[in-house]
């Protein structure tokens, strides 16, 4: 039996994952900085804040997991691009997997992201340079350096998961789909970009199936975590709306597009060869996210 | 005036530095895990370790450097080329940057490697890729990268020096130049290697020099610090057999040679364009190794 230990259990793909992990007969340890207060009893929550190096130390060589799926990161929109946050979250994941290792470790997952990639064209097949323009980019790509030279040094095996543009319930309300989804569920109009860009959405909860088949996997090295379809951002708004028995709310061309690449699509074939694919279709997981907001509206007025 | 604070000022390159920076009129900290015995008073020295976190924060808060020229590192000869303690000091490199930047920190000077290039091929020309194959050179160029993000992100004026082959007076003895001075001041035969890789030999105090002059420039990014001139290691070996007066001493091929390239050699433009240049020849840098070695062996018997 594997112990595994998932950081950022709280956050959107962790607490998808973390039911994934005990169906597969993993002893799950999950932690975050406030442990929910309706957890499963079938994970063993902890709480601490990995930025805190000493209780991080501590909770880690408590724990002495034989796996470690690290997912947290700091993630605040608008603010994570180019945060100095970033930094702390290099040097905590550094400090995570060593003290994962001294204390008998074996098997390392890493949350990645699609902005390790070089976004000056389009984005991205197995010949795209890793040259990520953010600071967030940045620090997730140098982790991924240092975790890839310790495992071949002696450190746990690696493996590295490049997210794409994922959605879903639960996403923070900032984000496109979350932001739409909610406008329409409201009935309100929103101002969104033209929706040229082509981007690769997957529904989180296939996210977080692809990380359960990585942590189960003997798979090393890095590899995209997205369905590989393109489709138009517009496209996916206006089939949002009219999944939401909606129309005339989104205003296009009136928010400003991100200086970002045509098109970001993911190549899943690696992925796909260690047996994983998504299971939620694009109509289906959004319609599961309008129906998640549905929910959640009348609690949350206005966010 | 500034405040300098230097890490790793008991060590090779750090030594000769410190004088250097009292001179071009610095306020210089130093930060040693052990202060010397014999400390100059121009120098105000703080004992800390920078891979305890709570003390190294303590220390960078309290002195509130305007600049800082960060030097230390693992360096155990025969073990830091691959050594887990590489990941320690990129997560104490990050650490220590942003607390200085948080203190009012504004200009950084770090020391980089020549294992951050491609060896697969002679090194090293501007269009030699980055992509070491060491943890050390990975963790060095891994840190590299999170600074530079960081400088175009809010953090401190940032620029990068990477050392190539040092030798001089106060070399750990287990390295290639000092093993063989300290043979040949003792009239002891040495096996070396075949000697007919190309190296470029640079003075420790032509290395301190470097990075006074990196630390007083408004340079950025990385550059080379190297002489630019290539020789091969037989030919020094034998150099510092001549100086020394001895003959035969010298047992080429008889230690294997690590697999690294036939040629790393230094391209000293960019330096050399701020005003530097190197003060020591060849043959007068291995006269003073010698010279040191005749002064420090009758207290180091054997080492």
């Amino acid at each position: 039996m594997t112990r595994v230990l998932v950081t950022g259990a709280t956050g959107f793909v962790g607490r998808h994952l973390l039911p994934l992990l005990v169906e597969r007969g993993h002893e799950v340890h999950a932690v975050a900085r406030t442990v929910p207060a309706e957890a499963s009893d079938e994970i063993r929550w902890h709480a601490a804040d990995l930025l805190e190096r000493r209780a991080a130390d501590d909770l880690i060589a408590a724990v002495a997991a034989t796996h470690l799926v690290h997912l947290a990161w700091y993630a605040e929109h608008g603010r994570f691009w180019h945060a100095p946050e970033n930094l702390d979250w290099v040097a905590a994941g550094i400090a995570l997997v060593r003290g994962f290792r001294v204390a008998g470790g074996e098997r390392v997952v890493v949350a990645g992201t699609c902005a390790e990639y070089d976004w000056t064209g389009d984005c991205c097949d197995p010949e795209t340079p890793l040259r990520p323009a953010t600071l967030y980019g940045i620090a997730k790509n140098a982790l991924r350096e240092v975790l890839d030279g310790y495992a071949g040094a002696g450190g746990p095996q690696t493996v590295w998961g490049r997210i794409f543009h994922l959605y879903g319930p639960g996403e923070q309300p900032t984000r496109v789909v979350a932001s739409v989804a909610r406008a329409l569920v409201a009935s309100e109009s929103v101002g969104v970009s033209a929706g040229d860009q082509i981007r690769d959405f997957l529904h989180v909860e296939d996210v977080a199936s692809a990380f359960a088949v990585l942590l189960d996997s003997d798979a090393t090295g890095a590899l995209d975590v997205g369905s590989g379809s393109g489709v138009a951002v517009r496209d996916v708004l206006e089939r949002l709306q009219s999944l939401a028995g909606q129309s005339g709310l989104l205003r296009f061309g009136e928010a400003p597009r991100r200086d970002e690449p045509g098109r970001i699509v993911a190549d899943p074939g690696p992925l796909q060869a260690l047996g994983w694919k998504p299971a939620i279709e694009l109509d289906a997981g959004l319609q599961r996210t309008l129906d998640w907001w549905r929910e959640a509206l009348p609690a949350n007025p206005g966010t």
